[in-house]
């Protein structure tokens, strides 16, 4: 007599956490530091100090009612002002207050866009490899999601196999640069293609497809790489932004949706998005941490300590011969596995304690995710286990 | 192209936000000391010391990652021991932190445990006057929302119009109290014969009526009042609690559902309420006001500074003739308006800078909602004017 599909949900638990369950009994049979797990994304590098800071001023400082009271329901109107600002100063557009709604968090924001743009029949299109929770989202909200392929060259986007799935139906499309799980960034070629298509078949289809740029790495890229702002490239923008990343606080459910300001009716579904925002039970994004993040606007976490991470796993494993793509961005290293069945060789890490993701999950058969948002030391400690392993599929 | 139904929400504003809005202008002409709002349900008292005790004391000795990262989707497991614990001290139950979600506040509480339960053709039963959120949340998941007419004899449970609305369709019933916005707390000659009623109709119909208790005023009484613990009346009970009133912490979203352990079916119900909480984009309560709860359980704010408003607020309307039942909890007085249309008499309040909310959206047109969790001086300053209104209709 209960929702047998949330039952469903609730029950079956995530590969990920399986694995992360496992990695906790075994820490506790061998010792943690015998145990390598790469399961999470659950970043280990602090909180930048600002965040320590704020918090003690806004608590020295200030009435508890003016810091725990609710704000609007779309933010507070200085905290949207001061992200407005620095939006425009860093990518050159136009967005205002009234163009920022504040969120519990990434997840949040893309279930409030789903919510505020899904009518019956509607689909959205997401590019494999992909973050699992993006099909419960879309579903919940009664829409259906679509997975063009991976292209396994590059994992930059199959143009063919995205083009097949376009149909009247697509309401939206659902982006994640960098990428998690493969820590590819799409490069502006890629982001230029895609939108000349949606414009075009915006135009076919005689009703806008929106795009939804979920970007909780954008700040945690390498070597300078730039990540295209969508904004400037397709004016059908949203921006589902979280702070869980960048300021290592994934915890504390903060984030925000930003409507490009040259979306046609951008007014109307920033108002859906209030909308929606109430309909599923957010009434406003935590205060405290609302305040936090406009005095740490600007601020991140130490990037260079994953960039380090980063290349010590991947100069490690491609000297022994692991197959994978060099990520630029996130902390993750999307690596082929050794046999074509990931979930076996997953199992086979195991006896060397190594604990990976397989890919399957993430639309991506044959693969395996390595989380290194971890402690350097276990990346190190854990190069000859990894050795050991490629050296069982090579006898 | 976007949902209608959310851009309809997030258009049309409450009415309650509408007078507060115009509160903040009229306030910006004559100064804010001569507008007399009693529109917002938002606490005036602060929240108490503990809440700042706490926080500093966790940012003080715990690195930013014990403090900010994920929790795991139900909640930290000592929190919610804790939270068990002083249920069972307080009422005699025997939950376990296996019972306990913690969920972003009330509303999410009650958007989960809607999403949780809900299949194709469900009902849901409320009580008026009840709060006009619930038809918002019900109805986002696809349900329908019934309203018992209200008794205004003592603003208890009208069973005839009660037992009419009943049918093989009711999934759950939605129960506020101390109730907003009446302020009467429901009697426990009230709950049994409720209760009793639920466990015969469940027979009936061959499957179980939930009852959900939404009661983020519990710990908001005067005179010792006694609210009955519902889930020691009934099995199937699910408690949504928030944290927004007793600790005035409305901003930061932090509350929890309570499964009742003897729950036919409880650990399938929990399980379906995590599954809701992922389809909805909680992925976990903010994790640092997490530690906060633990840390003040027990703690709440200044009750008595909302008893001395209730007492000068209720005593002086009736002295001067306006017909209201006297609170026993929440900070809401629910007055009988002096005429027929309660939005004409609130226009007609509003010559006398008196803002009070109709009560037409709680659905008990002809009464209206006056909050008195404000500034003591508000209330004894606006005496006069509530004075000058009751006498314009006795001219």
């Amino acid at each position: 007599m209960i929702s047998n599909e949330m039952l469903q949900l609730g029950t079956k638990r995530s590969v990920i956490r399986e694995i992360f369950e496992y990695g906790k009994i075994r820490a506790g049979e061998i010792g943690a530091e015998n145990v390598y797990d790469f399961s999470l994304g659950n970043p280990n590098v602090p909180a930048p100090e600002c965040v320590k800071e704020a918090l003690l001023e806004l608590l020295n400082s200030n009435d508890s009612n003016v810091l725990h009271s609710y704000t609007s329901a779309q933010g507070d109107a200085g905290v949207r002002k001061t992200i407005a600002d620095s939006i425009n100063e860093r990518f050159g557009t136009n967005v205002t207050a009234n163009h920022i709604y504040m969120t519990v968090g990434a997840a949040a924001s893309l279930c409030i866009c789903a919510k505020a743009l899904t009518m019956p029949g509607d689909e959205f299109i997401t590019f494999a490899p992909f973050f699992p929770e993006y099909r419960v989202f879309v579903e919940s909200v009664g829409a259906k999601l679509k997975v063009v392929p991976v292209n396994t060259d590059n994992f930059q986007i199959d143009f063919k196999s995205f083009k097949a799935l376009l149909s009247p139906n697509t309401k939206a499309i659902i982006m994640n640069s960098p990428n998690n799980p493969s820590g590819v960034v799409y490069s502006e070629e890629t982001v230029k293609e895609l939108c000349s298509i949606l414009e075009e078949k915006s135009k076919e289809y005689n009703h806008p497809i929106y795009l939804i740029s979920d970007e909780p790495y954008r700040e945690i890229v390498y070597d300078n790489i730039k990540v295209p702002y969508l904004m400037n490239y397709y004016k059908n923008t949203l921006v589902c932004y979280s702070y869980s990343k960048s300021l290592s606080l994934p915890g504390e459910r903060i984030g925000y949706i930003a409507v490009s300001d040259q979306m046609e009716d951008g007014g109307n579904m920033y108002a859906a998005i209030c909308g929606a925002g109430r309909a599923l039970g957010y009434v406003c994004a935590p205060s405290l941490f609302q305040f936090v993040i406009q005095k740490c606007i600007g601020a991140t976490s130490d990037i260079n300590a994953y960039k380090e991470n980063r290349d010590i796993l991947y100069n490690g494993l491609t000297k022994f011969g692991y197959d994978c793509v060099r990520p630029d961005g996130a902390f993750y290293l999307f690596v082929k596995a050794l046999e074509e069945d990931a979930n076996a060789f997953c199992e086979k890490a195991k006896k060397y304690e190594l604990l990976l993701v397989p890919g399957d999950d993430f639309g991506c058969p044959g693969y395996v995710r390595v989380s290194y948002c971890v402690k350097q030391s276990q990346i190190v400690n854990s190069l000859p286990a990894f050795e050991k392993l490629i050296q069982e599929y090579q006898a």
